[in-house]
């Protein structure tokens, strides 16, 4: 059952008769029909009447209608108007640009800018490497969409994304000092988003891909890791991974066993699902099976129709060659990663996987089970949700991901770097147990515990597996 | 005679035998080769010897390494380490990416980022006007370069054309809160900069186009201004002209001419001198004549080889049918504005030109005639430098046109808006003199005024001439 969030949050400005118990009044009918009241600031006091801001959150638009007809149909409450705290938050924009440099009089305009600036041109045109000590480039991103698969809600194109990438840049400050731009493309075009990827580059110490619908966002990170001399990171497919396997690392230590020894089912195989899938197979000792399912059921060698990304996972996967639905796949299984759909199975299907099962269910909003359900039968159990404990959030990893490849100068990003980083992430826990396997979003530890250990990455090439 | 500028300050650190008589010394043999000392600041004390950092203002890097070998040789002195002021600016870059909104707990994340922000991304989905109201596209313009005329030092490339793009977008916050960001390709291929450009274009609302080559730069410009619905601006045209146009305005005024009967010779029909021709010529009342001269002398109908340029040129100036030098066309003329090439005429051309003559010698560093020898024969003199009157500096133009334009949220850049910038600049010059006819690019009355100018603009469409 949902519960009202901050993402639904409303403030509105009611006039109501003054008397002790007008607070009450408004609070209680508030929550009567289900809003969690937040904040309650009187604004103005009259004699007769007071005018109160009195902030909930809801569930949905519908019930933040509710919410307002029921302060409304108070006896004397007149409510003047309703705003939106998450629309309120995105007034103008989430991100601005700041000089660094101080710009008084006439000699600091001398220096920053002509004449003294044509020096420094003319010093990173003799020696370009001088672009990552004397411009941007030495600690910024560029955060990438072509708005196709923008959350999970499809493909909202260039200007709709922006707020997520917006978003995006304001974490990367929050956790890692990383300066972010969103770069949002109106093409669809895999040829002309490379290209444009690549006539950009010079400006940045690192290209991080956002919300590029599969499978062409494979084909664009593969490309532009070949040809940029500046990491490439796709956060659907390796900030994902780098957390989920972070969280495995973990849960496997909780329940006592090893990766080897274990049967994986990946649910899902979109950016995600794949990267997880090729990251806990990129080390010789990985998981002793790994078994993909999507929407047509298990991903095997014979099945016909299968494209470049799907071929690869077949003929790295599923070693006994099953065939089938999900529930054939969850039968003796000891981890289910689901990267796909709302509510796929139930307590029957869970009940099928091995003793001390482990449960990502990670779709959003609503998992793959009920987690209530998967909590019952499962020893460990992960959401997307924070509402649940066990969040899997990217924010644990791409801030100090990229903190850790700029600091390196970093001309690419290897899969023991991702190896690195999750290991990272899940070490910040010192004991884990059922309901704390990864740190807090808001851990300081996290982002300077993964950002040494790419930057350490990136100095050696091997990196122990899960 | 060039002076030692802050464009080469250096910062020379020092260990002088303990004396009373150490700062006078380093100071004075500074002095004495002609360097300008600027700051002196005692970093260690010791018994016997003191550590100093001595600032000063160089010419050039030989000047600079002139004074550094001046100090070595004083008895006793050891220089440890000089440093280069400009670089020291320039380290690390000199913008950051700075969020607006506070991301302290998870009710601010489920806000600002998902899933709060899911609600934001389908309102513009919905609407793309909202783009402007819930992004930053309210507020930012991308300044874009193909590094092909940077400065006036030629075609460095994307990555070395940086610091002056970063510098472009610290001015812009500085002087008007816009912000801006540098976007600096890496081709030079008109197509894939037009595309490039519109791809980029639905994160910003309004384009500067920076240090793009003739005549590449018209046919981007114009064929951007068709294609998008943010206003596009070069600044190498447009800016130059606005401030060109500004100054002639009070230049007239304090000579008692009026624009109508004057004979305008422009100089250089590259980027800046075509973009004033044609801010002149756009009301119908302006100047009585246009005598357009470049490096093959006047640019008349008959004249062979004629590019686009030069026959729209060609078409709307030189009512006589003047041919010849530069030497002829100033003969009998009211105004001079070059931007173009050092020291092409002398005393002797200027004292053929009409009473009172004005002259703009803009090429930088050196004018087209010496400052000294213009300011003896003509009535108002004006350069690019800031070491003499009347410095013609684009600074007075862009940060408030781009202001008015995306506070009017306007869709495109008309002549009309340029005129009334151009205007409003000289306006902030309530009392013009021969040494004072452009405010100072510090003067804080300047961008606001500018700002306002091209709003009502925005609102009207015909505004007077110079």
């Amino acid at each position: 059952m949902p519960v009202p969030g901050p993402g639904y949050a409303i403030t509105a400005r009611v006039e109501v008769p003054a008397s002790a118990s007008a607070a009450g009044d408004l609070t209680m009918a508030v929550g009567r029909v289900g809003g969690v009241v937040t904040a309650f600031d009187v604004v103005e006091s009259h004699t007769a009447t007071l005018v109160v801001d009195i902030s909930c959150n809801a569930l949905n638009e519908s019930h933040a209608e509710e919410i307002t007809a029921t302060l409304e149909a108070l006896p004397g409450v007149t409510v003047r108007k309703v705003s939106d705290r998450t629309f309120l938050v995105h007034l103008g924009g989430k991100l601005e640009v700041q000089s660094k440099v101080s710009l008084r009089n006439r000699d600091d305009l001398s220096r920053a800018y002509t004449p003294g600036v044509a020096r420094v041109c003319q010093a990173i045109a003799a020696n370009p490497a001088d672009a990552r000590r004397l411009t941007i480039k030495r600690n910024t991103v560029a955060v990438v969409t072509d708005g196709s698969a923008v959350l999970g809600l499809g493909n909202l194109g260039a200007a709709a994304a922006m707020p997520v990438m917006e978003g995006k840049a304001a974490l990367f400050k929050r956790f890692a000092g990383v300066d972010a731009w969103p770069v949002c493309l109106d093409t669809q075009d895999t040829e002309e988003i490379i290209r444009t990827v690549q006539i950009l580059a010079p400006a940045y110490g690192g290209i991080n891909l956002e919300d590029i619908a599969a499978p062409r966002c494979f084909e664009i990170e593969a490309r532009l890791r070949e040809m940029l001399d500046i990491p490439v990171f796709h956060d659907d497919q390796h900030g994902t991974a780098v957390v989920v396997l972070g969280a495995l690392r973990n849960a496997l230590r909780v329940v006592g066993k090893e990766i080897a020894g274990c049967k994986v089912v990946v649910c899902g195989v979109g950016a995600a699902g794949s990267a997880i899938i090729r990251l806990l197979q990129s080390n010789g000792s990985g998981p002793g099976d790994v078994v993909a399912v999507d929407i047509e059921g298990i991903v095997h060698r014979d099945r016909p129709g299968l494209d470049d990304n799907l071929r690869w996972i077949a003929d790295h996967t599923n070693d006994e060659g099953l065939t089938g639905s999900l529930a054939d796949a969850l039968v003796g299984a000891d981890v289910f990663i689901g990267v796909s759909a709302p509510n796929l199975f139930g307590a029957e299907e869970l009940k099928t996987m091995a003793r001390d099962a482990i449960v990502f269910a990670l779709a959003n909003p609503d998992p793959e089970i009920d987690p209530a359900v998967a909590t019952a039968h499962a020893a460990v159990v992960a959401t997307g949700r924070s509402d649940y404990p066990n969040q899997i959030n990217n924010v644990l990893a791409f801030p100090g991901v990229f903190r850790g490849l700029l600091d390196a100068q970093a001309r690419d990003i290897t899969d023991a770097m991702l190896l690195a980083a999750s290991h990272a992430i899940a070490d910040v826990v010192t004991e884990p147990n059922p309901s704390f396997i990864v740190p807090s979003v808001f851990d300081a530890a996290v982002a300077p515990a993964v950002a040494e250990a790419v930057r350490e990455a990136t100095r050696q090439k091997d990196v122990a597996p899960v």
